[in-house]
């Protein structure tokens, strides 16, 4: 699974993980993959520099990345008191009433949530840049269109090359223009956020659009058949997020949420505002119900609502209830049935691939070849 | 582009193409793929007879197939008038009041609406079949479930394979228990009914589920690359709807709804039950955003909305309201930039076809081969 872009970068096979967990990056890298590290979750630079110091301990060498949630448009001067102020009472009692109806405990007195995530706001990025920017990463993506024109100057003085998601070939061409070297183009089946295209569109739309600037595919891959259906697509690699969070890596705090993962199906998911206020891609719960009932109050917008969930999210997730425990997550969860080691991820995918290629050829009428 | 399931219909393409048009259909069949004529419109069944004599006399004796609409269960002595008369009176005002806004005009004295469909109604898919069988057919394709298990006996002894759509993989396995010889697997991106997961995860879901009954993809398939990505998912054969509406073999009655679609972009359809009661896609326009616009009544279920709406579609089509005016169209439309022959399309996919198995040839380092 090699492409100019692989080769370009020094790996042997042409995956992208993204992943929060700096275990599951590393091993992504050592298989002779290309471990993307999410940083969205690191509000302390010296966090993201502990774990980026112990990737570099553990990834033998070979290439790794980062990716960061970084607005294109500055907001001067806003905090996050500012925006916590924005959110309507009634969405607040909403969600104290949705946690007493299923008895969600409280987290315990100065317990901060995990997932007051503040990694979108500038600042906070730009801290994130400039402890990685000290390391020898080679891949910077932004989840949040392209990122400022100085930060994709000082990525390429640093010859890191620069990224971003899209789920329209129009953003695609934003990322093109705004001096990027590789896009993702993530399909509507993706988890976490998702336009409306599926990849099977979505692949050879953005290809087309930005050649020759490689793109990756994003969005219901995790078999090496559907690598293969992504490159015979016209992209130069995949990018897998969803297949590492059951991996045996990974460090999901709730055992009941991985058995969850790996029981549901491919319609056990729903494109949803309730995590973040925009449309995101998630297991289907009670939760993301009532947010999406029309009953009810409905979401606010990005960044309101995810201050709002922060804490609920957080208590959700750590005394596991079950009817309302969900984590962002693609299509591709109905093909997450064991829990793998990341090695043993890249061995399926390379044995479905090479099947895939033997397959196409028959049907080519190549099969002597 | 020869698989076991091709072979079997000695066809020289595993390509099969669903028209409403008998030219479309003969001229696919006549190119090396199998056509698959779409029935539900043909109410009387002298008017199918005369096109598909028309079809015997323009298919250089290839293989055809039909296309119904049948439920698997029987709705006893229910009527067109019965269906009719639940139909709430706000609906009907909402319609009047919509097409008025628009000034739409009506449909001249005695006129019949084309859209107003009862193909669907058991006993017109029973007249139907009563007719097909006198045809050589090879294929019959139920867009609504599994058919009537007489029907499947029945096509058996004409040496018919059957086939039906599904949407995720346990429809499909529903299909396999009720005898089917094919399953086209209908992804979220197709036009027409479509579920929410997309070809690249449905795909090999549905494969995986019914082995070793093939199954066709469809939805998003308009190039030979994406030909290519479907067979690498294990798929026999690919299933194109929409890509038929602009050849010029078609018979569109619309100049300027052919023109919409060949200007049309990935992300101009919608999932909207407007036309049907069920989620179908099709390009949005105005008309489908007052049918989802929750200051709006809301659509009816089937088949009362199909009921409804006829005279309007028909309407809408007949005086080409701009922004009223549609089709069902799945997201591939933004690919479909240019009238061309069925020849024309064909030649178009084979070419992209091998060039997408030389590209992955290449990255899997075959390429010497």
């Amino acid at each position: 699974m090699q492409t100019e872009l692989s080769n370009r970068l020094g790996i042997e096979h042409a995956v992208f993980g993204f992943t929060p967990f700096p275990a599951v990056a590393a091993a992504i890298s050592r298989a002779g993959g290309f471990g993307v590290l999410g940083a969205v979750r690191y509000t302390a630079p010296d966090d993201l520099k502990r774990d980026l110091d112990w990737i570099e301990a553990h990834v033998d060498g070979m290439p790794y990345g980062l990716d960061v949630v970084m607005p294109a448009r500055k907001v001067e001067g806003v905090t996050e008191a500012d925006v916590e102020a924005m959110i309507p009472e009634g969405h607040r009692q909403f969600v104290v009433d949705t946690l007493a109806k299923y008895g969600v405990p409280e987290l315990a007195e100065g317990e901060v949530s995990g997932w007051r995530i503040t990694g979108w706001m500038e600042q906070v990025a730009r801290n994130q840049l400039d402890v990685a920017f000290d390391y020898p990463i080679r891949l910077l993506a932004n989840a949040l269109g392209s990122p400022p024109a100085d930060v994709v100057t000082r990525a390429h003085e640093h010859d890191v090359l620069v990224a971003a998601l899209a789920g329209s070939a129009r953003h695609a061409v934003k990322h093109a223009e705004a001096g990027l070297d590789i896009v993702v183009a993530q399909g509507y089946e993706a988890g976490g956020h998702t336009g409306e295209i599926a990849s099977m569109v979505l692949t050879p739309d953005v290809v087309d659009a930005v050649d020759p600037l490689p793109v990756l595919a994003a969005g219901g891959i995790g078999s090496g058949q559907q690598v293969a259906a992504a490159l015979a697509l016209g992209a130069q690699g995949v990018w897998l997020g969803s297949v590492w969070l059951t991996v045996t890596e990974a460090e999901l705090p709730s055992p009941k949420l991985i058995e969850k993962l790996l029981a549901a199906d491919s319609g056990a998911t729903v494109r949803s505002r309730a995590l973040t206020g925009k449309p995101a891609r998630q297991l289907r719960t009670e939760w993301t119900d009532a947010w999406d009932d029309p009953a009810g109050p409905g979401t606010l917008p990005m960044p309101l609502q995810g201050l709002l969930v922060a804490d609920a999210v957080s208590r959700i997730q750590k005394y596991e209830v079950d009817p309302l425990l969900g984590t962002p997550v693609g299509q591709i969860v109905g093909r997450m049935n064991s829990e793998r080691s990341v090695q043993a991820v890249f061995d399926d995918l390379t044995r479905g691939f090479e099947q895939a290629v033997d397959r196409i050829n028959r049907i080519a009428g190549r099969s002597g070849q």
